[in-house]
Formats: structure tokens, C-alpha cells, sequence
């Protein structure tokens, strides 16, 4: 986790004191269901919620694990030194250590998802209120790079927006894959703890019981859960290209919001550095580099080994603090981008006509020219736009081939921008309903 | 793809022959909406028809593209030439060669994981009648490759089957991310085609309408597919790693089939080797291979740039093909698994009761001691067998201290393996209801 | 692979054909050193060689592999037929499969890496021919995609040369780190076959003895063999990005060749497309998706596992070869690329001078202005160039605080172009000595 | 980073204070360089120098970034602050933020790979001391996880000697890769600045003058040098595998250290767990997740974004700290591995004989009978071993075929171990020389 690409919200969750929270609310739940199975004095289970507002201290579960070299048995000792020994000695029976730390992570990744979520909806909202703004106004579509057909800039925030509704989707249900808990033992049979009691802790903490567990949550949840935040990011990298290519020099039909303080370089003082938008195109490679870890840790060996902890420890945090980071920037970027309509009306004539070659091939063939031969005539003027500078449509007026085809005022009807926007507001009730 | 990890359904999904078959259905789909809509004449949509039942000529379109250097233009051309230049003429009017790409790569995902999730259930099957037929075999369960305690055989299948059961929801999601088509024009902004037609090609293919598309599909979907496979795949490689563990020397839990003409190896006939299940592990690795480049091709140039194309032409065919076979090969392999459960029961009495530590942990606690003094009593006596090979319930019926605690007949009670299996029939119920 | 990305030199390394001819050779290498030792009857060794100019029959091999499971097997009972079973008893003695199957992956990865070698170094002469061509073509350059300072087109190219020429020598390394082979025998002990074996097999092929294996070669090797493969694809990334943007409709400053026949788009005639240099983005992505899974092989089971096999099935041929394609690639779009040095001009004059901004920022530190005040004097006079359409020097000179440091003459020395250039003779000796 | 996996003397070369350090230094020797060639006062040169042995004052960095948004500005406002204003005002004339921040990351780098090759100095030694140790421990080798024939553990230990020699060899090339500096300017043109600046600065820094840069250093170098780390990563991968199979309970030829205090889990005290080589296996995946990210940021558009930075900040400090931990774990497990002769020989005893079944089939073969033959009289007498649990050397010497070709004493002398060890001291020299 660098800390400058950070928010305070994801970070919390992540604090050793969120986890030891959690921890006791787990065992504290749990001695509950057993008391009320009559496994454990109802007396030792209400004691422990004695503990309930208190701050643990992490410097004093860290001191003890030092010595035992086992966290969650260190953490029980110093619940134990605030409870009482007496009164917590039922505590943390019939499970085993990975009930605590699986369910416990699990709720993390809930709790993570649920921002990933908040943060999706925010940018969903600064997408739809920018592509309203911006339904009409005209831009060229590229592909390639290369000047293809107008379009405006409404359709590409309203793309934008589509693509991640999906990825709001698809956080849903990255959530709903980890929202699952574990309290089933050393392999999970329950031969030492009843399942009522991982459904008791389970719903306490608005989990499923996880129907078979080993010692161990199944780690295709996991993989799952990551493989849908690197869809995520790989979204957020396509947005930032977007505008990455609209701010560059020759373009700059968009820039993201300069700050007046803000000095872009220390030595050329005009540049406007699209560099909000680059770093969240390398924060999106930092999102996506924990796919492949997270499905390397589904194979464990037989109920469990522990070479997953390791991972999840880095990327657990780093990448749910990453995602919340960039989706959130990438919303101030949205919000405030600043787009220049006439920048981009400027750059769709720069080819003089060009844009309109495919209508005139089009309208040639339904006025009776063969597709070759309405090819070879909208070719030959088009190609004398590219290399001498013409203007299309008066080269294509006087072109005597064209003209055994098409009226002047005809021709010129394909000339008309209104052609490519009418069907805008079709596609707008696609996205937005 | 590797011809000797691949089966002729899935592959012929991926032939020229079958991509040429659904390019002319959309074209001719295309062409009778354009008719509906009098876009064209109704004659010539008809006339595209005549072309239904034609094996298109690969190598004529291949040499066709070898002048034009444009696979779409050189079909239309070959298309011509099947049915008339006269009566082709409107064909493909007002779209782009994208909407009949883009479309039909869907239709080929769209396929594959038909196939992909019929494999799953076959699989499913595979597990489910194994879990039953193993329901009580009596097997020890393992964290970090260490003894632990009792399981079943049974519970192990049940696992997987709930894990494949949810690769089974994954695919079916996965097979909706990219059920789309798009014949949407250029940039997508439907200037030369009206969007009934797309709404009409979509709906013969069993497709939705992309919503809203630029020139091509938006490629996160298409991320989303191959991470859900390479979940799939890291389950597929999670049974192969339980089988491998199984089969090891020392273990002999289980073998994969041997059939009587097959050679182990060159010099050592004795030996038996997992090469089934190892090979699957390498076939995880491929199918995971996708899922990065996947993602790398969402960040397209604006309307789109073509770099996605060379990865699809890989990933498409060779992860599809490659997890269909490896989910057919690991069905073969659970279908015929040759268990042991006499060497389960052998294994698990290697150490001469220690398995049941735990229990007598708990029993200790529960009579009155503290869980500190109840630790050392069962260690000591755990250190006997594991140093000196003494028997865990003897040794602890001769420990003073634990017999202030607990009778003999208390203590035997602790060995009893019913305990640990008393809640498989709760945990089958959960997983196959 | 994908037919339309390889080249056939490549392809025919990877040939059954080929495999069969190195496998003969290995068994037949092997034969003379046994005889030598006096292991086998000279006959028998001199017989073997009766193949040397064989066509082994492909489909023959496979046949009797249908029924032994066994590729080795199969090929030497295939053996036995063309040069008598009599003959051939000797043949393979005291080897195991992967004597064979190892060494002769590693030639055939070393005679990969010679063409890649070799593919290098024509791209390294495109490389520098272009560069020298071009060494004072000023053009703008970029950071941030965003004007910067003057470069020129030579020193872009000779950048590349310099990446590149870092990479011939990677791939000199890789193919060092492969450039083993092993005939040691069932673990790597050479209990059945003596040291001697190895080495002259070894020589006879190019290779060094690996100096400790198992039943297998080290995984490490080609590890390390396909990163460096990932790195040369990153930077074939690299170049084809430039060129991307620079062939971008706005920028224009270069263009892919584009052929007579060639169509650019079905419906667009004006468009011509950076095709070739978005492909190789692509097969960049390919090429790199090779590198975790060959890492992942790394960690075989105690003597060896045959999980990397299915891997490298793969990636052998097919990560060689699309790199094969793309280097090829690359150097006919550098050998041929079109490039406008009367554009890179007109967009380096877009914003009137802004371009010298930093000149000024430290003329006028230098006459004697506060760091903070130097800032404040140009950005001021930036903002309106940028904003209004100013003339840059124009303005400065218009400045009385900037006058009051500087001259006109002063001034206009600075936005001379020759500045920028003075050393780019420096920096071309150190690139090309 | 996480600090539980993690050694102070790495984590120091990423603290602020540290890179202030070499920011620092850059700058300071920059001043010096320009003062010989006269572009800025001496007196100014050597004022900077005042600030050597300064620890910088990190929180006023921070402030002054707050608002200016700028690293390298907010830390020459606050060199401006120590040394004076009017002192520092030459400093960094000509150079422009990267010339500073790439110059220090390959500082930082170059030091982080000097301690990585003293690390895996520190692992070689405790392989080769253990390698000896153990040369002559016998020990079966294992393919497929399936007993194959006798080794040593020795030969186990000097093949991981002989990977992580070959490990330390690339990460001394690693460091040559990202050894260079450069104080190049804007765009690389040494517009601003000479040349001879360039040199000056690297040589005070023990770096090399990067030949060519733009505003940056080429990223390929990063991405092999991050590559070389993913190997050395998957290679502690294969050792930590063979450890924790070694420790498995059915095994047990090894054992990780078992500190007393240690508790290997909070319910099963006989347990002792392979926890140190599973979490090596997870750290391995850590390192190895940074090779693709590394990869990706080779392609910087035009003379560089800024992507790449957040990337490099993460896998930076995150990469090095990472492998540096790792490889001191594996040096201290190697170290006290606590390895059991006497379960090797059990072990390898397991089947009776079965091991030597290669060895038989040779013999046989020697003795004139053809391949196919002896192949079925060995494997009919495996077979009975295997399936009934007879003695392999009793049941050859009751086979009536076999007895035709052996007698006993030849048969006997098959199962002399002695035969696979006999060249032990030939692969110890190739590797130890």
C-alpha cells in the first residue's frame, strides 16, 4: 500500500485494531451459539462482550505473538488479560485458528467491496451527468487513431458509463462470492463445534455459512473476488487512454482540471500534464498484477496450506485500497474534466470533408454503381483531399463519374452531421433507461 | 492449440469453416432487416440465401485475402461470387466489417461455453457419484501436508463438487458477459444502419444487443470471460494437486486409471505416475495464461484500435479448447479414480493415536483444567509418540496429572471416529441438498 | 500459433520432423559414446546411424503411440523398424525419456534463438540505417503526450536501437541459459549411463552438459529464456506505440507503408491505418503471456513432475514464433515507414513558441530573476499563447519585467533550434560508437 | 510492503530520508559538474555541501508538496530553506524532475541488488555446507512424486546450490541492467545541460551514463531487472516445495527447525508444520507478480508518461523487500533443516526392492534378451510386489525366464546401492569445482 494512493475509509478496515474487532466479534458471537447449545456456562459467553467497546491494544497482542509465534492465540491471551482468564477460558472452543482469520477476512473483503461499490456508483453519476451535458456535441470517432465517422461525446461518457455498470455488476457479485463465513473446525467436519454455530456467527455478520469448508474458505472465492477488481481496473485504464489521448497537444479536445497552484513541470511552465490519468493507468497494472497470485492460491494442499496468507496479506489491503483510490480519482477527473467542443469541431474538419466518404460510397451504390466501382470513385477523390489538400465535397462535384450518380444538392445532403447523431437518443434510453 | 489437448467439437467451433458459416448468417440476417425496412430490395435479401446450405471455399477467400489483405472484403467478394455480384450488392450495406467480427467471435464464445459448462456438468456428475459412493471412507485430513484430523474421502469430493458447482455459475455468467452482438457501424453510433437490424441479427443468434458499442465490442467482457475460465482452470488444478498428493508414494491414497497397454515408463515398470493430473496442472497454467492479455486489451485507442485481434486469434481457440479438454480429462480421471481405503486407514494410523489430540485438548479444558495446563498435558504426551514412538491413549493413561482430569473409559471415548463424521450427512445436505 | 503470424523457418524447428531428427540424433550420439566405452558392440552404434538421412514417418510414430502412451517409446520402436530390431537393441540404453525429451527442447529452443538472434539483428540495421537517415529530422518531443523540447527524429530511432541492441544481447544470454543438455539417467545420477555419454551427446549437439539435473533440466533456464522473451516483446511494444501515435490522423508524422492493393477499411477509403504496428501490440501481449507460466514450471515435485510439459508444448513454439513474426514485422515497418518531416515542423510551431519556454524559464535565472519570479514571468506570458492565441516571443518581449532581464535579441536567441540539436552527434557516438 | 515480511537494512534504502539522501546527492554533484564548466558559480557548488550531512526533514517536504503538488520542487524549496535561498539557486538548473527521480531509483535499486546478491551469497553457503553435509545420505529420488531410483540428499541440496548459483549470476546482470543515470533534460537532448554533467553525476554514484535517454531511463532495463527477480522467486518456490514435501507426515525426511516456545497450533500440539517453506512458496508469488506490471511499463508514450510511477513505487520497496526476506527465511531453514537419515532409508524401502526394477531390465538385457521381453519378465515380478506386497530380489530369483538369462549372485549384485552413487563426487566437482 503506498500511502499517497490511499483513502482513510479503505485503510481503516485494514488497521490491525478493524481486525482484532473483528476477531473478538467472531468469538464473542461464537461463544454465544454455545452457550445456547449448552457446550459452554451461559455466565463465561456474556462476560466476553465485556470487551466489546474496548480498543484492543495491538502493541500487546504484538508483544505476546512474539513470544508464541501464533497471532490469534496471542490475541486470545490479551482478551484474556481484559476479561479475566477465568471468564475467558471457553473462549475459542471447538474452533481452530482459520475460523477466526478466514471468516475475518472475508468480512474485510465485504466491507471492501461495499466501498468498491459506493465508489462505482459515484463514478456511474459524474459519468451520466457529464454525458447529458455532452449528449450532442460532436466529435470525430477514431479507430485506429484515425479520423473514422462523427460522434459525440455524450456517447463516449455514456460508453463509459455502460461499461462500468457492468463493472458495478460484477462488483455485486465479487461480493457476494467472499460474503461467506467459517466456523467448521480443523478440517471442517464440525467434529468439535456444532454448525449452528458458524450459521449463529455467520448471520451475525450478514455472511453465508460457507456449505463445505476445509480448514480453511475455498480460494476460487478469493480468485473470483480478485479477477472481478482486475476487470475493474482494466476499465479505468481505458477511460484514463481516453483522455489521455484527448489532452495530448495535438488533440486537447479535454483536459483534467488544473489547480491555479498546481505547477505542471518544474521547467516548462505551459504544459498541462494529463498526469492524473497516467498514474491511474499504472494504478490499474497494480490492480491487475493480483490476479494471477490469487488464482495461484486456489490449489492448496489437501485441507489447507498456508502458502496463500502471505498473498492475501499484501494484496488484500493494496489492491482494495488501490481500486478505491483510483475509482475515486477517476471520478474527481470525470467531474471536473474540462472538455472543448470547439477543439473538437476543429479537428473533424481538419480533413476537409473526409469523414463523409463512407455515406457518398454508400448513397453511389444505392444510386445503381457497383460496390467496386463507387469504392474506386469515392478512393480516387479522397485520396486527392489526403495527398493535395482538396476539398472533398468539391472534388467529388466534379468528378464526371460522380456526377452520372449524384446531384450537387444531393451530395451535399451527405455532408449533413445531423445523419450521424439521430440515433443518439436511441442509444442514450439503451444506457440509461 | 495442441491437437493432443484438444476434442473436435470444441475445435470446430474455431474453423474457418464455421466462421465463415456465421459471418454469412449475419450478413444474411442483416440483409432481411434492411429489406423489412426497405432499405434494400427484398429480392436480393432472399437471394443471400442461396447460400445457406454452401461450405464456403477457405482456400478461395484465403487467396482473395491475399490481394485485398482484408479478410471481410475478400468473404464478400468469395459470397459474390456463390451467389451473383448483382444479387450481392446490398449485401453488408451500411455496416462495417466489425459488426460481423465482433458479433461473430461472441457467437463462437457464446458456443464454446455451451460446451464449456456441459464439460462442468458431466464433470459435477463425475464428483457427485463418487462423493456418495465415498461418503463414510474414513480418510485423515491434512493442513500444510501435516496429519490433522479425520475427514472422509467423501467430504473431499463434495468440496470440489461444491467448488466446480460455483465454476458452473461462473460460466454461466461468463457465457451472458459476452452474448452480445453489435451492427452498429463505424463508431457505433448507428449513422448508416438503423438499430432495428442489429436488434433483429442479435435476436436470430440467440444474442442481446450491446447496449451501446463503438466500432467493436467493449472488451471488458471479454476480460470477464477468459477470468472466469482461469478460475475454472485454478479448480481444475486444485483437484489435479489433491490426486497428485494422493497418488505419491508414500501416501497411495488413490491412483489414476492405469490401463493394461500403458507404459509408466521406459526403465521403471513399476512405477504408476499421476502424469493425468500433472498434465492438468500445466493446463491450468495455459487457461490462466489468457486472463492478463485479456485484460490488457480493454484499454483500446478511442473507438477502438486492432490490437486486441492478434491476442483473440490465440486466446479464443486455445483456452477454450484447452480447458475443455482439461475438464473432460480431470471427468475421466474422477470417473475412474482407483481409491484405497485400507491405506487410508493405514495412513492415519501412522501415529498411533495422535489424531486425536485435540479432543482430549477439549476434554481436559471441559473437566476443569486450564486451557494453558490442558496444552501441556496433551503435548508431552504427543512429544512420547512422535519422539519415541509410544501410543498416544496408553501414554496418556498413565500421565498422572491427566488421570485427575479423566478416566480411562473417558479417555477412549476420545478415540472414537464417529466423532469426526456425525455432521458429514448435515454437510452432504448443504452441498448436494 | 496462428498460421498468419509465423514465419516457416521458425514453424520447421518445432516440426514433428524436426523433433524426430534431434531425437535420432541424441539416441545416435549417445550410441557412439556407449560403444566407445565399450558399453554396446561398435555395430550396433554404427548401425544406428542407417537414419542419419531417414524422413521419420510421422504418422507412424503415432500410431504405435496410440497404443504405449508413449512418445519415446513409439519413436524408437519406429527406429527398430527402419534399422532392424536387431540392430537397434542397444539404442536408448541406460537413458530415461527426458534425456531425450529435455535436450532436444533445448535445441530446439537454441536454433529458436538463433533466428530470434538473427531477426534482431535486421531490426537493429532498419534501426540504424532510419536513424542515421533521420538523425537531424527535428520534431517536437513529448512527455506526458504533451509538448516538451525540440528532438529529433533520429534520436527516436536511435533510442530504439539502443533498446533493441540491449536485447540482442538478452537474447544472447537466454540463449546461453538453454544452450544445455542432459543424458543422465532416471534421477540425474548417471547410475545406468556414464558422464561421458552426456558430454559427447552434448558436444556432438551444441550444448554444454547441464552440470546437475535430475530427470530433468533445471526449469530455471527457461524461465529466465522466456522472461528475456518477454522483455524483447515489451519493447516491440514500445516502438509500435510510438509509431501508433505518431501516425494518429492530428499527428501525422509518420505512416506505416501502405501498399498499392491494400484496402484500409471496407467502408472508409481515406483511412490508412497503423494495422501492423497495433498487430505487434497485440503479439507483444502474446508473447509476454508466456513468462508467468514458464516460472510457475520452476517448481517441479522432487525429481520432476510433467506439469511444465503442457506448458512448454506451448509456449516452445509458440511464443518463439509469434516473436519470430513480430521482429520480422518490425523491421519491414521501420525499413519502410513514410515519415513527414514537414508535419513533425508544423506541429512543433502549433503553439508559437511555447516550446521555448524552459529556454527562457533559465535565461532569465541566469540574468539574475528569483527561481520564483523566472516561473511567475513566463508562465504569464505561457497562459496567453495557450489561452488566447498569443505568439510567444511576441509577448516576452512585450514583458517590461522580463525586459528588464532580457534583451530582444536576448530573447530571440533563445528560440533558436539548433540549440536542441547540438548534441546529438554525442549522444549517436555513444549509441553507435 | 508487509513489515512481518520484511529486514530493516532493505527497508531503509526506500525511506523518504534515504531518497532525499540521493536526491540530495544528485543535485550536489550536478552543482559541481556545472561549476567546472563555469555555467554556475563555484562558491554556489560548494554551498550546497553544507546540506551533506543533513537528515531532511521529511514532514516539511510533505507540507511544501501539499502544495505545489510536486516532489521535487517541495524538496528544492526545502534545500533552498537549509542551504539559502539565494545559495540554492543554481541548483538543478538544466536538469528537470526525472533527471533526479530516475537517477535515484536505479541508486536504489543498484543498492537493493547488492544486498539481494549478499543474500543469496549467504543461501549458497548454507547449501553447499549442507550439500556436503549430506552427500552421501541415500535417498530415493522420486519422479512424478512416485519412487524412480536412489539419490543422495546431497545431490538434492548441490542441484539447489547449482539453480542459485546460476540466480546469483542473473541478479549481478540484473544489477548491471539498472546500474546507469541520466542527467539528460527535458526530452534527452542535453539542451540545457552538458553532457559532462551526466558523466560526472554517475560516476560519483558508481552508476554508468545512460547512453540515450528521453526524460527518462529506457524502462526495459526495469522490466529485465524485475524479471531476473521473478526467477530467483520461483526458484525459492522449488526449493520451499521439496522441503514441504519432505516434511509431510508420510515422509518426513526433513523437518523445518521447531523452536521450543513455538506452538504449531492452537488445537494439535503434536503438529508441526512446514509453515516457513508454505509461506516462501506465497512470497515467491509476491515477487513474481511484479514481472508482468514491470513489463507493461516499458511502452511510455513518446518521451515518457508517467505510468510507470505508481507502478515502480509499489513493486520498487515491495519487490526488493519482499525477495530480501524471502531469501534470508530459505538461508536460515537451510541452515537448521533438521534432516533424518534413517526415514530416507525407510522410505525408500517401502516397495521392496522395486526400486532397483531398472537396473534388473538393463541386466537383462546385457544378457542378450530382447527389450520387449525383458520388459514383461520385469514387470510381471514388479507387479507382484506391488499388488501382494512380495519381495521383488525373492520373486526374480523364482522366475523361471528370468533365471535363464541371471543368476542369483548377478541378480544380487542389481540391488547393490553403492551402483547409484558412484558418481556423486564427479557431479559435486561439477558444481562446487
Amino acid at each position: 500500500m503506498i500511502p499517497r494512493y490511499s483513502r482513510p475509509e479503505m485503510v481503516s478496515i485494514w488497521s490491525p485494531e478493524s481486525k482484532f474487532k473483528i476477531w473478538f466479534e467472531i468469538e464473542a458471537h461464537a461463544c454465544d451459539a454455545q452457550a445456547k447449545l449448552g457446550v459452554i456456562p451461559e455466565a463465561n459467553a456474556k462476560a466476553v462482550w465485556k470487551a466489546k467497546d474496548v480498543e484492543f491494544d495491538v502493541a500487546r497482542v504484538d508483544e505476546i505473538e512474539a513470544v508464541t509465534k501464533h497471532d490469534v492465540i496471542a490475541f486470545l491471551t490479551h482478551l484474556g488479560e481484559i476479561i479475566g482468564p477465568d471468564e475467558a477460558r471457553f473462549v475459542h472452543q471447538g474452533m481452530t485458528s482459520s475460523d477466526v482469520l478466514d471468516t475475518c477476512f472475508n468480512v474485510q473483503l465485504v466491507r471492501a467491496a461495499d466501498i468498491l461499490i459506493e465508489d462505482t456508483k459515484q463514478l456511474l453519476a459524474a459519468l451520466k451527468r457529464r454525458a447529458i451535458e455532452h449528449k450532442d456535441t460532436i466529435r470525430i470517432g477514431r479507430s485506429h487513431g484515425i479520423h473514422a465517422e462523427p460522434t459525440t461525446m455524450g456517447l463516449t461518457l455514456a460508453r463509459f458509463y455502460a461499461e462500468m455498470d457492468r463493472n458495478l455488476n460484477r462488483l455485486k457479485k465479487a461480493r457476494k462470492e467472499i460474503a461467506t463465513g467459517a466456523v467448521s473446525g480443523a478440517v471442517g467436519t464440525f467434529a468439535n463445534i456444532d454448525p449452528s454455530v458458524e450459521e449463529h456467527v455467520c448471520a451475525q455478520l450478514g455472511l453465508e455459512a460457507e456449505p463445505i469448508s476445509t480448514q480453511v474458505i475455498p480460494r476460487d472465492r478469493h480468485a473470483a473476488f480478485f479477477a472481478a477488481l482486475g476487470v475493474v481496473g482494466s476499465s479505468i485504464e481505458n477511460i484514463a487512454t481516453e483522455i489521455r489521448h484527448m489532452q495530448r497537444t495535438e488533440v486537447l479536445e479535454a483536459e483534467e482540471f488544473f489547480s491555479k497552484g498546481q505547477k505542471g513541470s518544474s521547467a516548462m511552465p505551459h504544459k498541462r500534464n494529463p498526469v492524473l490519468t497516467e498514474n491511474l493507468t499504472g494504478l490499474a497494472r497494480l490492480v491487475r498484477m493480483a490476479v494471477v497470485p490469487a488464482m495461484e492460491n486456489v490449489a492448496l494442499w489437501h485441507e489447507r496450506d498456508i502458502s496463500h496468507s502471505s498473498v492475501e496479506r499484501n494484496i488484500g489491503p493494496d489492491t482494495t485500497i488501490t481500486l478505491d483510490f483510483a475509482l475515486a480519482r477517476l471520478t474527481m477527473v470525470i467531474d471536473k474534466l474540462v472538455i472543448y467542443p470547439d477543439n473538437m469541431i476543429a479537428n473533424m474538419n481538419k480533413f476537409r470533408g473526409l469523414v463523409h466518404s463512407q455515406r457518398v460510397l454508400l448513397a453511389l451504390t444505392q444510386k445503381g454503381a457497383s460496390r467496386e466501382d463507387s469504392y474506386k470513385m469515392v478512393q480516387r477523390n479522397a485520396m486527392k483531399v489526403w495527398e493535395e489538400g482538396k476539398d472533398f465535397l468539391t472534388e467529388l462535384k466534379g468528378d464526371s463519374d460522380v456526377k452520372s450518380f449524384m446531384t450537387d444538392s444531393e451530395l451535399e445532403e451527405k455532408f449533413d452531421l445531423g445523419y450521424h447523431t439521430k440515433h443518439v437518443d436511441t442509444i442514450f434510453k439503451r444506457v440509461f433507461g
